[in-house]
């Protein structure tokens, strides 16, 4: 039997799901398991069992980052898989924790085969991937990588007023490695999709070739309040009436830009909100995301010149606050190439594709080789405890990763 | 003398509005005097003080419209005007009660000339013309002509659990007269604008030709949240966006079909609200008015096709609601006229111009000439404590107001 036609075992790799899956149990088939919480420690104890079963060199760095490690024939840089464990309050079962045990599954898969790689292999998880009790999200992939320093995330105090320092204490994941002790000689992360349109399009892997850079704005529109049947609309300064044209404008620019444009208008608050006045006030939030960080400043140069123009000729005052900008984020071609293929080969239908949200393997995109493999989410639902993946795209996944992590250990 | 040289008393006028101001004062020289509350029976006891210190013939119906008359040389139906003392929860000194004491004013003025007109005169007020404390509004002038069963109003329950025939009987003003014991030989009404255009446009004097229709609908919009990141636009279905587009299509509606159609989108309401996830649903109301039946109906359709033609295209439901629907009404053409031309003899700019608010006249209306004399607003404020006219324009209202009167009664 050659290496190419080993298979993961997908049952087993379900049942770690599943047993991960009880720890922090929420309503619904959800999980509660937040960054540093107790049920994180539970998790992390769980999973770095399981390496310790397996063989794994365990090494927990100083933000918590939990990497194990499999010799290889030759020493070097491993080639690099995980995710994260960390869940959003009312998270799923697949988010983060779907890579992280595939990574595990490959390497039980390996040893197994008895096979012994030419480079060595890692499984990792990254601290507070999610961001949603500590900012930033993707906290430990960023130290381990260099874009943050770890002095400046323990201090991070978190929205219940504790700090990572301090937590990482409590629960016993202050490691000793240096952060970013190694550098991975490439990393790939195999997430679900969390939107529709692997699913929608009938496609079973997604070879994803870079993360969207994301433009959140909020703008505080003041106009004048009056009465709706008095006023002439010559003479009006109705701050919901920009609001409404800043929304429909937002999806003008997006369906004019084509397929990698995006563009969301998700709060619109009228004050004083009554029928028959004209609005005061309006905030409105403007999210625009674009794999090309030209483009994604062109939308941005589109909208803020839409948005003095309408405002002058309406007479409403504007005040804008940027609240969140990421660049574009693009993995290397052939990386991604290598993951199309190897997807092929085993018979899967893939498409080549941006990720719509933030991930660990981003952080790693600058340093070293990096791609992710995406499988479907059902209905394209995420963050949510109806997250779903049907155990065929679950195995199909695993095998693509199995296989490109094979490859790139020789 | 002759009586097209009679003024009013300016400074008199002002004191009556002063003093009646004093009754239910609030912060910011406002007034709260609510249909049929303690304040409204003691702003009735003074108003009614001063007709029978003019000689007044005062009846009170079972509604509780008081209608002070003076007799003329000839019997028959009085020329009326007269107006409303019940104000909003924060209302100013202004709305209604101009009309009413300009009208006492005018009585005063022919007493104080000893001129005795061919035809009686009568200046009333009229029960909850606001409708801020039972609905419908302008009820006490809908019984007296007819346009809703007074046995139907008594019953009617208001904001507190009260019904109006207790809170008449509480307050001394269920009156034995029969309502409508006398139609109007013509109505003419002296009201504060309530709107910008006379201030803007340079105008001391509004002749008021008629009252908007009013059309009122709420659309919930029933859409699917999902990641605004990873939901491709052609694969969204946002409650958000279509709301916003409702009220862009309202403006554009208004801005089309030319002055007189106004179109206001007052509430939209999303949820979950959230910068990045596309809204599941959206409350969004509609009001459109216009002065021509035939034009509001066709801005009504235009939206109702637009709405549905959006929904469809954006996959998303709505479930609509109708919360108010009035026809206009057209005042008689040559009192709009005679309005206008006594305001120019008298030196002063007039616009003719449409009512964007309800009022008393429109219920008289129907049965007899009928029209209004408007005053400018300053700021177009009105139903808030800072409402305001300027002496002057008090001045030229209530001196229209006489001559109008004058020329009638010949």
């Amino acid at each position: 039997m050659t290496s190419s036609n080993l298979r993961i075992n997908l049952e087993r790799l379900l049942g770690r799901i599943e047993v991960l899956a009880e720890v922090g149990p929420i309503e619904g088939n959800g999980v509660c398991r937040m960054a540093l919480s107790d049920e994180d420690r539970q998790g992390r104890d769980l999973v770095i069992g399981w390496m310790h079963d397996l063989g794994l060199d365990v090494r927990i760095d100083r933000i918590g980052n939990v990497i194990g490690l499999r010799a290889g024939a030759e020493p070097g840089n491993p080639v690099l898989t995980g995710s994260h464990i960390d869940t959003v309050a009312t998270g799923g079962r697949y988010d983060g924790n779907l890579g992280v045990l595939a990574g595990l599954e490959v390497i039980e898969t390996l040893n197994d085969a008895g096979l012994t790689t030419r480079r060595p292999v890692g499984v990792g998880f990254f601290t507070n991937e999610e961001g949603a009790r500590f900012a930033p999200d993707m906290m430990g992939s960023a130290v381990h990588q260099g874009a943050e320093a770890v002095e400046d995330m323990l201090r991070v105090v978190g929205v219940d007023g504790q700090s990572v320092g301090e937590e990482l204490s409590r629960i016993g994941y202050a490691g000793e490695a240096p952060t970013g002790e190694f550098r991975a000689h490439c990393f790939v992360e195999l997430h679900i999709e969390q939107g529709p349109i692997l699913e929608i399009e009938e496609f079973e892997i997604g070879a994803v070739e870079g993360v969207q850079g994301i433009s959140w704005n909020e703008y505080q529109l003041s106009g004048t309040s009056n009465h709706a049947g008095t006023t002439p609309m010559r003479l009006r300064h109705d701050a919901g009436y920009v609001a409404a044209a800043i929304s429909v404008e937002a999806r003008r620019i997006a369906n004019d830009m084509g397929e990698n444009q995006i563009g969301t208008v998700g709060v619109t608050d009228l004050n004083p909100g009554l029928i028959n006045v004209i609005a005061k006030e309006a905030l409105v939030t403007v999210d625009l995301r674009n794999t090309d960080e030209q483009k994604l400043q062109l939308a941005e140069r589109s909208m803020r010149e839409f948005i003095a123009r309408t405002c002058e000729a309406e007479g409403v005052a504007v005040e804008s606050r940027t609240l969140a900008r990421f660049e574009p984020v693009t993995f290397d071609k052939d990386m991604v190439s290598l993951v199309a293929s190897t997807a092929a080969e085993l018979g899967y239908k893939v498409k080549t594709m941006p990720s719509g949200a933030g991930h660990d393997a981003q952080m790693f995109a600058p340093n070293c080789p990096t791609s992710m493999i995406f499988v479907p989410s059902r209905g394209g639902i995420s963050h949510n405890v109806a997250e779903y993946t049907e155990p065929e795209h679950i195995r199909a996944g695993a095998d693509v990763l199995l296989q490109v992590l094979l490859q790139k250990t020789e």
